[in-house]
């Protein structure tokens, strides 16, 4: 079944959702609640699903990443549309179709610090008692959060975490002592600080003895310095930044002096970016950095050519997309059907076979990738397989489309 | 009426609004239809409004800038995600509360093209024939799509236009052709070398010519060239793009070499972005020097202090913002509220009185504004005043907190 045209256009956008003008809200996720019982109490989620992913769509559902996004609702609607944009589809997909968990807070500072303190700098003192629940959210987000968005949502087994802030500190605690739990990291400008800089002694001691094989980690540093959030008269403020500061370039040392611990690491320094303005910039950042392998630059009008030689670089691409994520990523459906289509138009019969079979292959699932398949026999006359894989289309899903397809060549015998 | 309380949290956010659990749902603007007599046909439009702005809230609402954004289903969810970071409110705060108008296309290359060419590079022969309906279209902003936002929503006198690539070219098109009709205009990697270059050349000669007094341009460059854009061997597309780039460059060197006209003009390369990476991330920068000189840093801790002598700072800051902006700008009613609670709170009588008259004088339809200049009588013992005041809030607004507050004082004589 093809379903649309494709043009390519440069500069422009290829597979852009059609507006679905029935539905008046722009809507960008729904709001859900998970009684967490390591924490006896609600905890409010947002969560984004990709769209055109029904379980009952022309195309298999795929299976999505997931980026838990931690402070939700300070940065969700900004990842979603960033997600949106970068996993468009077509030759500019910078990254997969994912699925964006923003977890809200209930009590940031109990949350969000691995470690008790008696007191911190910019802390008042009860929620300085209450600090150092880290590890028992660690144990929510494993134990209940996790599992309870497996259970509703077509979950790939990638993770990622992004965190800005305590946030971050709280994504570096858990790259260092929950290494497998997710699979990808963001820190944005982490209050590493914490705790007389503890975590930054544990990266220098463990990042050489642990293995991070198959982790990655996005780290971005604010300027906080010269970007007026500091009163140059106030030298408690001045002093706090500068420490902050001082404390994610140690762990930023760290992480550079040991390159061979498997970690897929990467950094960069913002100077226009204070501490709140940052996040924005370095979860875009954050995401293309994590996933620069995934964008495959299709030349999708030289691949039309009949001479075109390289028709085994996809999968070889995806292959590589695979052993990087952990798991096995396929080619985007649509994608391929619609190579198939053109080159069925343009009688390049075998090199379509090769690519509506590779779809056959990924998605075994997928009703339309054996109709098309039996469009490709009907075109080239060969009626017995076209009527052999409509039947294997019929038997996953009866459609009028490909029963009216059978029942035409029924009759022509 | 005193809300809520506020705290202030270095490196937190302050006023983050309530969410509101009732919705499963996250709404991000909602979907309009205008029809164009103009361009006989109805157009898509999608907008945002800032939450708590009703005209039944607890403060006066606002009137806002509203942004215009071209090709509207790309880009609008991430402009409205910035949008409500940046105008967060209190000290952050780095944009007014605004209205977001998505605009999207029918026939972009007909609309987004200020003039008719017969061929063009990376375009169809069909488009280019329709080509140069960039007039027409500015005739359906001016004409109808701004009025039609006029009517239905609580906007200032203060517009943006957002354009990316072709949308860029009407954005630079409209400056100097249309210049009054927005305020701002944020243009990124604009496709200006459309035409041979024609608004390249009428930069260069009108530039020094015009008055762009009030106005604002931010300019963002990609970079094409090194981006892995242009597959190296194609010499027509490596062509296309760096005449694409240098027409932007000679564009630019034309602003440069204009500062006296009024304009306040902005730029930025990006070496890390290209054509289609850039938008996100150019918008972000483009709203925060559109409004660079938005933000007041307010020294809250140290305002409370008794010998704190700046109380005027506030409104003489108010007053650059107006100035630039052209039209009268007040402080948040609210921020400015709980300065005058606070310092009730620290017996601050004459101080509170200063804060919540600039209120009454800035917001003179707000029932709250005299509620609460009659809760400061009250707490000076100045029952007489304090009914008084009670008495002005009811003839705006009946709400029971202030009448049971008047028929308290009543009673105690």
């Amino acid at each position: 079944m093809f379903t649309r045209k494709i043009f390519l256009i440069v500069f422009a956008t290829l597979f852009i959702a059609a507006v679905t003008h029935a539905q008046k809200n722009i809507i960008v996720g729904t709001r859900d609640t998970v009684y967490a019982n390591t924490l006896h109490e609600n905890r409010q989620i947002w969560v984004h699903a990709p769209e055109n992913n029904a379980p009952d769509g022309i195309y298999a559902q795929r299976h999505c990443p997931v980026i838990y996004v931690l402070d939700g609702d300070d940065h969700f609607k900004a990842v979603v549309a960033m997600v949106e944009r970068l996993s468009q589809g077509g030759p500019n997909t910078m990254l997969p179709p994912v699925i964006v968990v923003g977890i809200l807070n209930t009590d940031r500072n109990r949350d969000l610090t691995p470690t008790h303190v008696t007191a911190a700098a910019m802390m008042d003192s009860e929620s300085v008692a209450r600090s150092g629940g880290g590890d028992k959210f660690i144990s929510f987000l494993e134990k209940e959060l996790i599992p309870h968005i497996d259970s509703l949502y077509p979950t790939a087994p990638y993770r990622v975490l992004i965190g800005h802030s305590l946030g971050g500190l709280m994504t570096i605690y858990t790259l260092l002592n929950h290494t497998r739990l997710f699979n990808a990291y963001i820190a944005i400008d982490p209050s590493v600080m914490w705790d007389d800089q503890k975590l930054v002694k544990q990266a220098q001691s463990t990042l050489g003895k642990n293995n991070f094989a198959g982790r990655s980690l996005y780290l971005a540093v604010a300027n906080n310095i010269d970007d007026g959030m500091a009163p140059a008269k106030d030298t408690t403020i001045l002093g706090f930044i500068k420490l902050h500061t001082r404390s994610i370039m140690e762990l930023e040392h760290a992480l550079e002096a040991n390159p061979k611990n498997g970690l897929r690491y990467s950094w960069k320094y913002y100077p226009e970016y204070n501490h709140g303005t940052i996040p924005l910039v370095a979860e875009y950042d954050g995401l293309r950095a994590i996933f620069s392998f995934y964008n495959y630059n299709l030349p999708f009008q030289e691949l039309l050519q009949p001479n075109y030689k390289g028709d085994t670089a996809i999968m070889q691409h995806y292959e590589m997309v695979s052993s990087i994520m952990g798991y096995k990523v396929s080619p985007e459906e649509e994608l391929v059907n619609v190579i198939g289509y053109n080159l069925i138009q343009s009688k390049q019969f075998d090199r379509a076979w090769y690519f509506l079979k590779m779809n056959i292959d990924n998605y075994p699932k997928s009703f339309n990738a054996y109709d098309s398949m039996g469009d490709l026999y009907e075109a080239k006359g060969d009626h017995k397989n076209a009527k052999a894989y409509y039947l294997k289309s019929l038997a996953i899903r009866e459609t009028p489309d490909t029963r009216r397809k059978l029942e035409r060549l029924n009759k022509a015998e």
